[in-house]
């Protein structure tokens, strides 16, 4: 039987968005593929508002590609990084695997990084380069982007700041331009709807022009090559051409639903679940920066999850256990996506009944 | 019109295939999972007949994030390239983009190297990494690299053999342990005859070790990474879902055929395909080093390419052009994947009509 994924990703895609990938194929230097996807990104630029000097970007892997893009072209010296669980920490890694020097702050598992410790740490003048996860999904918990933002154009205008959206971007709000960040970046199998398979990454050109300045970028992971054939509507090597299809039809979806719905249908599901855990449990995250697209909940009852999953499984639900070392402590609830609240409504029920949980 | 691809890569895909990218999603952390990626590479294992020694791995990205893998994660101090074309260079580059040195042995384009002059070179001992590409698609040539890798595994033991098989794995023969390479890599679009977004590759044991002594690797072209997520069949980041689903197809059906029946086919769609240029035109490779999944055939008699590809794409069809700085003077077919000599014949018979060719 079939599980429809509440899973922190990847999430539910529906038959409409799958059938598009069953489309036949073209050349990838064909004029049909410009215009696929020079209408890809005419729709990328209108759905996430992208002044004149911002670009995106569609590239054929998971969006952990990234980290190493920002590790391999945009950090020149030393970067500084905010970690506060798992996918944060994997950044950080990321940036001095590929050889880079990286200061990590780090906070509590479900704490996130304040703009005032980010300041403190910047004001050495140390840093090129500030890494910061949107949304960590290990623990359900949202850093204040925008007024991370916020601080670094005003008073270091010459750090490049890099945002890991993997998990919220095209449901929470990241408008990249108000936000005031050079990178952002996300999978298409998270709020995108859509299978695994590509990264959706909103550039400014300052970033670009970075790029240009750093030495030993490769290829897969080369910003400046990326942009160049961007100007030709073409991808460096040959891209996921089906997930293009599929793309295409989802930034169709996301325009007609408008930005500021699908961003309130994701902070109405947030709330309805937050809620619901807060009657029976606890949050895991930090007050006032719970994830509006997935929701770690603390265990606090010990209930099963073992027999959670298998029971929830037999009604056709997946919902995710904790993230390493939370494995035990937490379980969370991805609702992203195609989902509503009446979905999320549905499901926590069906918690409800299976957990005995009454009011 | 949709046109049925003889360019080389993406070639067609046939909706059998397309169809098995609409399974629905399952977590890539699920042991529905596992299951699905452990067969998959059970049957790339037999197919490929790979002893203990080898394995195989899936990674999602065009086949060019080999180039990277190679050149983060396998080349020490200085790699060996032989260049012949635009691919071969591109292999190349990407070496020297990711900041290691590299020597290029260059012939002139269509041509290939021989292992003497290679054996030339090693014999310095300057080089711990031999990058070669089978099959050069600009070019329509074939390396020999039977002949490279009994030479490399007997006089150069510890030197690695990094093969770019993109557009030959699973039409041309392509058995690591009897080729003797540590690493051949293809792209899912060409022979494997399924959409561009994977990237497959077959790694020796002692290429993993190398990795291990190599720094700075970064995450997404760590071989080392790749190889521990591979432990528990397991990929580092959200793998292309939909895609394996058809990997996994497209593999029960080149078993049914049997290997040796698809080279085969392949040979038999390049010999008629390179009897029929030779009556009319010459081919662009060299004698004897022909590919057997690209044919690349100089216009001899200035034909008109526009006005061919448009006639052909009124027919459904679409073959390619010269590639590069062969633009002008070549054409090339790409007979891969889910072709027969059948479907050969119908399009070479269309040609010979489309711009009067008789005999």
């Amino acid at each position: 039987m079939h599980k429809k994924l509440l899973i922190p990703g990847p999430t539910e895609v529906s038959l409409e968005i799958l059938r598009e990938q069953t489309r036949p194929l073209i050349g990838h230097r064909s004029k049909e593929f410009f215009q696929l996807y020079a209408g890809i990104k005419e729709k990328l630029t209108k759905f996430f508002e992208l002044p004149a000097d911002y670009k995106s970007t569609v590239t054929t892997a998971s969006g952990a590609l990234w980290f190493d893009i920002v590790g391999r072209s945009i950090v020149k010296g030393k970067a500084l990084v905010c970690v506060n669980g798992a996918f944060s920490e994997r950044f950080g890694r990321t940036i001095r695997d590929c050889g880079k020097k990286a200061d990590f702050i780090e906070v509590e598992w479900g704490k996130v990084v304040k703009p005032d410790m980010i300041a403190e740490k910047l004001e050495t003048g140390e840093y090129d380069t500030l890494a910061v996860c949107h949304n960590e999904s290990s623990t359900g918990s949202r850093s204040p982007i925008f007024e991370i933002g916020k601080l670094v154009r005003k008073d270091y205008p010459n750090v490049m700041l890099a945002i890991d959206s993997v998990s919220a971007m095209a449901g929470d709000k990241t408008l990249p331009a108000e936000i005031g960040c050079d990178i952002i970046f996300a999978s298409t199998q998270k709020c995108f709807a859509l299978p695994p398979g590509l990264a959706v990454a909103l550039v400014s050109n300052r970033a670009v022009e970075r790029a240009k300045k750093v030495p030993n970028r490769g290829s897969y992971t080369d910003l400046v090559e990326i942009f160049e054939f961007e100007k030709k509507h073409q991808t460096p090597s040959t891209p996921n051409i089906p997930m293009f299809y599929a793309l295409d039809k989802r930034m169709d979806l996301l325009l007609e639903e408008t930005y500021d719905k699908v961003y309130q249908r994701h902070k109405d599901m947030s709330e309805y679940t937050q809620q619901w855990a807060k009657k029976h449990f606890e949050l895991f995250p930090e007050q006032g920066y719970e994830s509006i697209t997935v929701s770690c909940v603390k265990n606090t009852l010990g209930k099963s999850f073992g027999e959670l999953k298998e029971k929830l499984a037999e009604k056709g639900f997946a919902i995710g256990n904790g993230y390493g070392k939370l494995a035990e402590k937490t379980f969370r609830i991805g609702h992203m996506g195609e989902w509503n609240v009446a979905g999320i409504k549905e499901v926590l029920a069906l918690i409800d009944d299976i957990w005995g949980l009454y009011t």
